[in-house]
Parts: structure tokens; sequence; C-alpha cells
């Protein structure tokens, strides 16, 4: 059964009849991790992402205590639309949830980011094939020694994902990338991957280890897992965000957010 | 007389030895737009600034009650590195002055915004002349009737800049505009001025009007003076920004601000 309208996959999500990852939902619509902050500290967040655009590609702020994001998804709640959030107190996770209307309150700013899924549809369809996608895995993701641009009581390591890239493919991929800086963009780094503080590429700090054959050059990109990072460690009175690969699905539609 | 470095340039100026506009000084380097608010209202120009990026490109933004722009300018002062600057009270300009120290309080939110300079020197190295230079007038401005996307306490119509191109250039102009999208981007509209809500192109509402030749188009950018208009129409408190043509000289080069 294929759901094609990102507000049919809301709406089944919403009915509590779609607990899944959201990885192949709404192909062609853009998926958005989920930040949610209090006032206090949205302003300092908002500027960390701003200064961090590779890992914290802003999709859309929405304004304090509202919850239906006017431009990327007028007619959802982001309080009930993603298959599972989580909720910590002080930096520690308390829950996961399925709807978090009983948190919800005037003094809560939600953060809509991009997600690496659009640049990754980009590359399959440019024929550079994904093995963490092919293997049925979790994407590889590595904490790095590269320190992100403070804001305020914000700041942390930038945090990559990784792909093996065929040498030949490498600049193609490069190019295709780079048409979406608002879901993370160009890499950040190729090869190498001590130069960036990575010791171990088999033993990735979230996610799953993948092969690299010897024609294959592995590429990293910011991820989303930085801002999270980033915010949990100044231990935020309360923080939601969506669990890992339940996303929040948007109207907009992957080609909306390229460049040239 | 040629001052190349923007750290040299800033020097004179904070001295008192430089009161001119900007244009001309310190080529390949990047000028911006200021916009200084409390922070009560910040958060929500902020948020204005994000979702109406043509009009509204942010170079950098300061925590609260910081006056040095650590990643544009971090040697610079900005309450006395720009040549003029005007002070508003409740929506009215109250006075023009050289140096805002005595406004100053650590209740103040800086906004730096990317200003059409860095753009009209990429057209004019491609060989594409810009008329109100040639003819050494202000630039072209117009308010449409396009509304920007409000956010919390601001909205207001989109202003644009106008400048025409020759036909056979028009592609060209977009392509290299569209390289800069830190600086305004790519154009909002291209010929049709009534499409726009400009009735007489000869009565700009900001700047001179120039011809335009029988193989030249009016091709509309958006403009800086958008986010000063908006945030007036809310009469805050205070609000400082500079005068117009006497920008503040970043660090950055233009080509900083490329993508692609």
């Amino acid at each position: 059964m294929v759901y094609d309208s990102p507000s049919e996959i809301r709406e089944l999500i919403r009915r509590g009849d779609l607990l899944r990852p959201t990885c192949g939902l709404a192909l062609g619509y853009t998926q958005a991790n989920l930040v949610i902050l209090p006032k206090e500290s949205s302003f300092d967040f908002f500027l960390f992402c701003q200064r961090n655009p590779k890992p914290c590609p802003i999709l859309e702020v929405l304004e304090p205590g509202k919850y239906q994001p006017a431009l990327s998804a007028p007619t959802a709640d982001i309080r009930v639309d993603v298959p599972l959030y989580r909720v910590y107190q002080n930096g520690e996770l308390i829950s996961e949830e399925r709807d978090i209307t009983k948190y919800w309150s005037s003094e809560l700013v939600s953060f809509l980011l991009g997600c690496s899924f659009t640049f990754e549809a980009a590359l399959i369809k440019a024929g550079i094939s994904l093995r963490h996608i092919d293997e049925g895995k979790n994407v590889t993701v590595y904490v790095t020694n590269i320190e992100t641009i403070p804001a305020g009581i914000f700041s942390g390591p930038l945090v990559v994902t990784m792909r093996p890239i065929p040498t030949a493919k490498v600049v193609r991929a490069i190019q295709i990338t780079s048409r979406f800086p608002g879901v993370h963009g160009a890499p950040v780094h190729i090869g190498e991957p001590e130069k960036i503080g990575i010791t171990n590429l088999a033993r990735p700090d979230y996610g799953d280890a993948v092969e690299i054959k010897d024609n294959e050059v592995p590429v990293f990109w910011a991820c989303g897992v930085t801002p999270q990072a980033v915010a949990l460690k100044s231990k935020p009175p309360l923080m939601i965000t969506h669990s890992p690969g339940y996303m929040f699905i948007t109207d907009l539609s992957d080609e909306d957010l390229s460049v040239l």
C-alpha cells in the first residue's frame, strides 16, 4: 500500500495507525528533524542553527506556542503528527511518546531542520547507491573533533554521517548534494577520517558500521544529530524531539529545497 | 588614496576621519546593512529574516549586548565603525549619529544583513554595467504589492531595487546573482513592473530614477530596505540602523558568500 500525499500519511500517524520509521514514506517530499525547546533558550538555539547551517539547516521555526507549521505543512500539528517523540527533562530522556499534547504550552518553540533523506534520494536517482540503504541498516554516524561555532549557551562537536562513495563518483556526489544546502548540502570532509578525529571507522558512535570497499572513499556529511546533542548538553528543563528515524513529513517537495 | 583592508578603513571611520558613503571602499569585501533592536523583539525579527531570506539575507546575528561581530569582523565594534547611524524611537527618526555608544545596553541585538554591493560588483566584473553607478545616482527603489511572510509582530510589503539590464544579458545576470543568495541573490521579478504593483517606473519610492532603453528590461531584486521598513512599522522603543549608503564593512570577501 502506497500513500503518496504527506497529509494523508500524517493523518494516519495522527490516528495512531502508522507507528513506523518514516524512511521511504511520501517519496519526493521533504522530511524534517524536530527540536522543541522552551522560549528562554530558543533565541540562542536559533542563533546556533543560523551559524552552523550544515548540521542545522533550518526549514522552519514556529513562533512560541505555535504547533502548525504555516510554511512547510499548514494542515499539520507537530504535537501529534510525528510517529514517535522523545521527551527530555534537564538533559535526561524521560519517555517516548506518540502524542506530546500534554507537554504543550505557549512557552515552547519548535524548530524543523532538514534531514538527509532528501539528498540521499537525489544521490540514488543519479545512480549512486548507498550501502546502508541497500543493506537495511541505519546510517553510520561519528562524533568528530571539529567544533561547531558556539552561540549563547550552545556549543559542541560536529556530528557527521558517513557514506562510502566509489572514487569515480565522488565529484558527482559533491555536485548533487551541493544543490541541497537546506538538507545538510555538500560534504564537510572526504577520505582521511583521522583528520577529523575518527580513529576507527568500524566503530561508529551511532548507527551501524558498513564496509568500505577498495574502490571507495568514505565521504562525510554534517548530521542532524549535532543540534540535538548540543541542545541536550545545555540540559534544558524540557526538550522534545522526534525519535531517530521517526521524522516529521512536510508538504515541501525535495526540489523546493534545491538551489540552481 | 586607496585603503585596501577593511580593518584599516574601519579604524579611520572610528577615528572620525572618514565620513562618507562606503560605496567603492574595500573593494572585494562584503558590506552589510545594520539593524539593532531591543532583545524583546529580536526573536521575531530573526524569524522574519529567516522566512524572507531574499530581502533579509542574514550575514551575522550577535548575542544580546555583543558589539563585536566574531564571525564577520572580529576586531570591529559596530557601535563606532559605521560612518553614520540613524536612531529611531517608537518608529520616529530622532537623530543621525557618528557613534551610538551612549545608546548601547546589554538589551540590544545587532543584525548584519547582506547588501547589494556584492552582487553589483559581480555583475560589473561580468561586463554588465549598471546605470545608477555609471551616472553616480542612488539605486532605484520601489515598494511592491508583494507581501513578505509575516513573523510575530513583523509584516509588510517587499521593497525592491531595479536595474535596467540589456535583454541579451538577462539570463547571465540571473546566473551571476544566483551565486550570491547571502546578498539578496537572484531577482524576484523580470519586466512587467505593473504585475508587482509598480505603476510608474519614473517615480521610485526611494533613490533616483534611471532611463530604461529600448533594448533593456527592468529587473527587480529584493532590497535591504524591506527589513528596516518592516521593523519601523512595529514602532520599537529603540531601533538603530546605518544611514542609507553608510554601510558596515566586514572582513568577509565577496567570494566567501558565493554558492557554487
